[in-house]
């Protein structure tokens, strides 16, 4: 049995307390956050938690192997820190560090001391992402011509992020899980609408080798809520709707074929071999849960995890990229070679 | 009775026919092609029109008051040109040419022989894009925050012209109609993914005064068809799909306040005045006929056409700048101030 | 080259004509309606064209080969039958009559004067309905366990008809085709809202053998159109959405499934071998140009249309019996065996 | 503090005990079901509640004040009236009881002891219908010229009941609500395609007074999930539509006006007046929330709950004259005045 303290209980800590309590081999020990009314919350949905207002009460907690930082950004790496160094596997919410240099620290004291660090790139659980990294994994689709994803809501506006940090995040993560190669340059371009507050609507273009081409729209101030992937291939094409119930992933035989005889390229609209539009089952369970169990296992079996803390580094790297093309209107960035 | 001539009688050459045989003051003349069976077929459907394969037997035409140029891109400015020295009323396909100096050379001419030059921006005379205009116009939306337009396809990839020229240009006249404000610097990136050919996949983001964004995403290489346009207000957002068959605009009432008490910005998501959305009817009319009506009107009127050759020059000196970022991996373009 | 001549030119009229001027084998030779805007309106689309008020003019003309009735129901059996008197091939609009006696009535004189009788059940001619009839037919959907089908719209009401008359009439054709058995039995409810008007609103259920059951919704008074199918079939089921751009016809792999060891029954809901949805890609070629071309092969050939004056009968056969129903408050009606 | 005891953990029971967790005036004392990993996994997610196998035990437990039925239908009398002669106020889930007589005994039993008796019509507790009551209520629509509900999906069987007392019992809950009238007579038709397993499909057709038509279809065995309904009156119609995230009602600007002059009826299509389409806000809460919530203040201020255990007894008494129908081939079944 894992002991777990979660230090943040605002809008995502619950959902891990949540998923926690079903599972068979962990429980949540303690829960940190520096509002009363939420720990009574806490406390009355499981009245034999532990509260507290002093996330160090969670990090030295005897009974908590592990920890789960889910509070803002910017305390990231101290709480994190802190609870790698006292020796706990720390799971902590994205992006892992506000900055490339503290994800780099972090991950280096984790992997001194030994412990598991991760980060909570939710998405990579789903399964429609494993099924789109399947798709494109296995050859089904070509040569991957391009990646296109919008991301956009009317959202709450954080104070100490933007769109950018807030949702691109996940994008990013999903290319590197699913590509599985480094972009050589990006631009960015984004607006804040809102006196005092950061940018609310970005659009982020990464180029990578061999012509192919990413593109993410995030925004905090669409009238509809939009989380649509496109996946463009020489062979087939993907579209990824995650606000689809059933059908998220669909992958349409359609595509660009060369008439030599022709001597010039023509696209195969009309084909017997083309067009049919196929959806395969996706496994529709909690990726929280998921995520969780990985998380666990990981912990017992001394793995790294999926979304290791070298993934939550790869991502704050662009972000940090993009964030300065951002400031100087967009100009492209060239990147040099990941580190990890 | 305006008689009128057509040059191209491809793709959308019949269109033209089909709808001026449905006006009671004008009348299709002859029809020329460099095809015989196009010939043909436009013979089969109206036995009395004239045909040629010779565009000067159209232009030279006694009976003909009136040329729609119909043809590839890079022979709008030669053909239309030598219309408008032939003395007649000249429609001209979008882009109205290859080039920003080609336009103004169009221009010029027509304005020395008086005679009516109008350019093909077909969605300017949609009942959506009108319904659009109005509600940005009269203020419904307040300040304008952004714009995004996507225009996807799998499209019939074109020799002579790359996707910005194919799908852009109809974003970029909407927003000069809707917005009636100039960008002052833009950047944009594509790719090229089929050998031998002109890029396929294109995003093209647009800087105006005031913290307004625009952007465009065009595709010849998407498996869904897309038309969507998400237009962000500080009193309210649009959204306008053109699939649609009957809601084609939706304006929703949201939208940011200021909660000064407070001393923060908070998104009023739940709000008794916020939340309801509402379509409001537009004109279904097919927009050709009405551009055309609008087209005699303006020659009997002697009146300046909505989408006069201004208003094309405007768009061909975007995608002009556009065509130089994207040669130049996405580097940002200023603008200058635009001289029509 | 087939001379045909069209009998009515106001709502369905022209879409024959202007199809039958695509044709290479065939020409519209003369048109006539009662009224002389319509007529002057297909002169002005193709001057070549004769036009007439009477219909005669088209029955007797002495190059006209073939009719097309495309006039109310209430003149179908007239109309029709003297052109098939006359020695005309015959292409009658659905309804083929307004009674059941009526259609047995022509398809007799046409059988005995060896002319084509056809109706224009033109839902049959599509690439969607063909491919739903595959489906069915090749016993990749297993037991057809029900059919369910919605055709709805604000429509515009008819003088002569009720909405089942009206559109009922294309369900049942339909079903007629893909199912290719009669049904044992039907009953049917309906309400006139419009005082002086017929049936607006009409519930249809048929009983086949086989515990297979089929029910309509047709409706007038719909704010929302809809044309949407279900069939549930013991291994996969279909959903063929008309409204559908593309995927208009969806194979869902689900089903239910016997497990003999808990001696009970459950939905397979999740399941690796169930789940995935498949839409074949469809012809999307318009449906009245395949039946046109069907209705010129069989003229030529001598062979019976796949939509022939029995299949007319046959679904005239339940518009009876279900009006008798609706006016009895939808008693059941029992069906006796089909003569046809 | 209200002292709650659940009898049922299976589906819907952890929902309830969920919602009162999150209650400040209710808790949750103690849980009964006959599966003991159930209990366990309420034990888990809340080591405080007692937990047994015997109902008896939630009922006569000292500091239970109201009990929650959540069994299989057939068990709801018999626990529901022992709770009641308990004195505790009891919340049957739907429908109320198995038969009209039941729901009877039931309810005087309840009026006796002075406890209130709720039942959950869940659905009469959401935004979205109470927006539809108002709308229908306020006369906005006009006349109800029809009420249409599809419900289906690939649902659970369930042993001991059919899709009719599974999911009909909803609309017809919201028909009683919504429209507030009683029918005078209704017929039903359905088929069972599992041996040995009750009726999966059913059409429900209800007949009011004044034209007024309502018909539910009900389906377990469909691929796809829909819970739409169509509410067409003389002045406007609503499309209620609970699988949309956000916009579950629209109000269409749509009708059929009469043209005195032209002596007949024309379907006002296009119109200035008409046609625009607006979807007000609704409260998004959960209904479970808001229907425990209500409760608990029925409870303490000694109010009739808005779904009473008449209008439980209502809901059965359709549903019995359905059952009769549907074992008779649809025959059409009288009502009498309800007693009720």
């Amino acid at each position: 049995m894992i002991g777990i303290g979660v230090i943040g209980y605002g809008y995502w800590g619950p959902n891990f307390v949540r998923n926690i309590s079903e599972l068979a081999d962990a429980r949540v020990v303690i829960v940190a956050d520096l509002k009363g009314e939420r720990l009574a919350l806490a406390k009355r949905r499981n009245p034999v938690i532990e509260t507290t207002r002093d996330p160090l009460d969670v990090i030295n907690h005897p009974q908590v192997d592990a920890v789960i930082v889910a509070t803002p950004v910017a305390t990231h790496f101290d709480l994190a820190l802190q609870a790698v160094r006292a020796g706990k596997h720390t799971l902590v919410e994205k992006p892992v560090c506000a900055t490339r240099s503290q994800a780099e620290r972090l991950i280096e004291a984790a992997d001194s001391r030994n412990v598991t660090l991760m980060v909570d790139h939710t998405f990579l659980y789903t399964g429609a992402v494993r099924k789109v990294k399947e798709l494109v994994g296995s050859g089904q689709i070509g040569d991957v011509y391009y990646y296109d994803a919008v991301r956009i809501n009317l959202g709450l506006f954080q104070s100490d992020t933007n769109v950018l940090w807030d949702l691109a995040v996940h994008d990013l993560s999903i290319i590197d899980f699913v590509l599985g190669v480094q972009p050589t340059a990006l631009s960015c371009s984004g607006v804040s609408h809102v006196p005092g507050q950061r940018e609310d609507v970005a659009f982020l273009t990464l180029h990578f080798p061999a012509n192919l081409i990413a593109h993410l729209h995030v925004n905090w101030l669409s009238p509809v809520k939009l989380r649509r992937t496109l996946i463009g291939g020489s062979r087939r094409m993907i579209v990824y709707d995650d606000l689809e119930p059933h059908e998220k992933v669909r992958v349409h035989d359609k595509g660009v074929i060369v008439d030599d005889q022709e001597k010039r390229y023509q696209l195969r609209l009309v084909g017997y071999r083309t067009g049919d539009v196929w959806s395969p089952q996706v496994d529709l369970s909690e990726a929280l849960r998921t995520e969780l169990i990985h998380f666990t296992h990981c912990i017992e079996g001394r793995e790294q995890p999926i979304t290791d803390g070298r993934s939550g580094l790869r991502v704050v790297r662009l972000l940090e990229a993009a964030s300065q093309s951002l400031a100087n209107k967009g100009i492209p960035i060239e990147l040099g070679a990941a580190a990890v």
